[in-house]
């Protein structure tokens, strides 16, 4: 017998213990990897219906869409769910110079270099600054 | 004065209150999303360690190697970390026919349509089957 939340028709979300789900934001258009985050019902809900993206903060416990500070706003393109419904996928149309708050387009600007022990050495990659987030966001 | 954990160069993972990180897995070449998951210090541990990518199993609460049953692992070819580093990416040769436990390449093959309100349908995508769930794992 097939499981409905992996083979069936309905959106039925599986909200963890504080009731979100992971969100992975690619580029529609170059497929890159732009940011990960999290949506409760409320910011999944107003992503749907309105074809924008909304998230929810862990750290300010708050709903948010994406842009509303920067202007930066992401228009998704597609929207898929994953087998057992804990993680969506949007692949979006990033507007503005990048998705990250740090001032670059990914918020994946370095590598972990692999087959190491012990303590690790990050290297930047991809981590030019596409703007100066101090210039973009409200410094009251 | 720039924040080491966003412009730092030491790997400082921002486990949750269960002790996990996101991890999201992409096929090196196509850019595909195959898997979205969770990683532990022990997963992330042997992860970098290995080449391999190991995960962190919430339903099943234990340490799981990918491919441990079904002989579909990854080799990692490249893996980043985000920017307030609790969510890592991992770029991946995936071996055998698909990472989905359903019998998918990928875990994202039903879409979300937009722009509806109220009870969502969801549509297939990209959900042809490369292998057989119950063949591959063990019935016990």
């Amino acid at each position: 017998m097939s499981d409905p939340i992996e083979e069936g028709l309905l959106l039925a979300p599986k909200f963890d213990a504080d009731g979100l789900v992971t969100c992975v934001a690619t580029d529609a258009k170059s497929g890159e990897l732009l940011m990960v985050a999290h949506m409760n019902a409320e910011a999944l809900r107003r992503t749907v219906e309105s074809g924008e993206a909304w998230y929810f903060s862990r750290s300010r416990k708050a709903l948010w869409k994406k842009g509303e500070s920067s202007g930066h706003t992401q228009r998704v393109i597609e929207m898929r769910v994953d087998c057992d419904q804990d993680a969506v996928w949007i692949k979006v149309e990033q507007h503005g110079p990048g998705a990250c708050h740090t001032g670059r387009r990914s918020c994946f600007y370095r590598v972990v270099p692999l087959k190491q022990t012990g303590a690790i050495a990050l290297q930047f990659r991809d981590a030019e600054k596409t703007f100066d987030p101090n210039a973009v966001y409200d410094k009251k």
